[in-house]
């Protein structure tokens, strides 16, 4: 249980409101910043402005899955209140504040780093990587289905990546009756891919096996699918890219080349956003209930 | 090979391109009807009007899946002549002509009956129903993903119906890791359920078990899904049947209580045309071949 602590939502999207739902189910106080077009009904919450936010209460503060951008500023998808978190509001937080974030960046960083306030960067966290590849999964499959006129099925499929994303979409493509290889650098992930069924490769053998792929899907966050890979591909051949932006692909050559290429970082939150709530809701309440214990064992 | 084999495809849409190349590829002589819009590149192919058509000379009629209207129209996708195919013109091929459509109705029917001409359905087929139910899971994978907030990992899942679509279907969201009920009749089909890994049920249990399921795909083609049935369902729970038209669900009462169901009974043609093209054309050519050496026996 939360009882107790006092926690601020302080922008987001629909993936919040799982998170908050969880939040009020543990007996938190919770306070909202940047929800007030939402009737969702959470009966014992607190909305304010960011202004008007007790910072110095505030045991936990929850930001998007995006942290804020370089200026502070925080996206709020259920309001038009222009919120930003500035180093005087942090400040006023008591030292023992924790600030959740998907991801960060330099302002972020340099704000939490300078005042001493811990900063949790979930999306970082190998649990919350592999809970999310299972949407990014769902929503590869869709994007996949959508962008050829083939079946998965029987269609050659080159997964680039054996990492946390990289197995869940391996494994899902062969159960759907795809012929799958994964390109890796690592003899190990070579073994443990031929352990589950499927074939592997090295990527330094990527040019050559790209000549007969139908699909091919980059996990791997650097430029990988390059020019050369591109130029060796089947007119048909659809690249589907998971790695965060920029991706991993040359997407300008495969436009002039006609290839089409896809760069999909997030599906989660498109896809499924009630099972990417849940998984955050999950991960973050394990947290803060670990903190809670803490402060309780303190005192 | 179809050498001397002189077929006709009459209307069509995409899948018809496979089978028109696959024909090609097998040296029959192709002539084609309705497809005066396409710039395919077909090589050494004949096109013509139907009343151009020489019927006398025709081994073999293609015709588009959905066969022809009540008043013996021909879809075309291809053309925008309106093509109409006549008792006259049944009337003037050799005796041995077949007919083969995907499906048929009362003019198609009465059409090769009265004129002693033989009509493939190609839909009745065992084979084409398993073949072409890879695209449909496919299909039907798209349709839940875009169609929910949550993810099919980890959701429940009731097919109902175990036959030659019901089973890939049942796979398919297994392999996805969905927890899978299969509703059926036959303690036999409880046995290979059950041996799948999977868990099965009696489908006069269907309203028992319809409270707790979030996702319910049915294949049988008749009213199965009552609203009886729907009134038990959580709110979010969604309904996709792929039973051929009406289908098994009552869509009114569905609708009326905000349950989402969708009737999506023709998947293969929207998903992966390409693929079920190929599918009808290895189908097709297998029959024609059996049927070119039949004649050069009687020969």
């Amino acid at each position: 249980m939360l009882t107790n602590m006092h926690i601020a939502v302080i922008g987001g999207d629909a993936r919040h409101l799982e998170i908050i739902r969880k939040l009020i189910e543990l007996d938190s106080k919770v306070s909202l910043v940047g929800f007030d077009l939402l009737n969702s009904g959470f009966i014992g919450v607190e909305r304010s402005s960011v202004n008007e936010l007790k910072f110095n209460e505030i045991d936990a503060i929850i930001l998007p899955v995006g942290g804020t951008s370089l200026e502070g500023e925080v996206m709020t998808t259920f309001s038009k209140e222009k919120v930003v978190l500035t180093e005087e509001q942090i400040k006023r937080t008591p030292s023992s504040c924790t600030i959740y974030s998907g991801i960060s960046n330099d302002y972020l960083d340099s704000l939490t780093k300078k005042n001493n306030r811990k900063l949790v960067k979930l999306f970082d966290r190998d649990d919350v990587a592999i809970y999310n590849s299972i949407p990014t999964v769902e929503g590869t499959i869709m994007v996949v289905i959508q962008n050829t006129d083939f079946t998965i099925h029987h269609s050659k499929v080159a997964v680039l990546g054996f990492g946390r994303t990289g197995m869940s979409v391996a494994r899902a493509f062969q159960g759907l009756g795809a012929k799958v290889r994964v390109g890796v650098r690592r003899p190990e992930h070579i073994a443990r891919i031929v352990e589950m069924g499927m074939d592997g490769f090295y990527l330094q053998d990527l040019e050559k096996q790209a000549q007969d792929i139908d699909v091919c899907i980059n996990t791997i966050p650097h430029l990988i699918v390059t020019s050369k890979v591109i130029s060796k591909m089947q007119s048909h051949a659809i690249v589907v890219d998971l790695a965060s932006k920029p991706g991993g692909t040359d997407f300008r050559y495969a436009e002039k080349r006609g290839i089409k290429a896809i760069l999909a970082p997030s599906l989660p939150g498109i896809v499924a956003p009630k099972t990417a709530g849940t998984i955050l809701a999950n991960v973050l309440t394990e947290l803060l209930e670990k903190d809670a214990e803490k402060r309780k064992e303190k005192e």
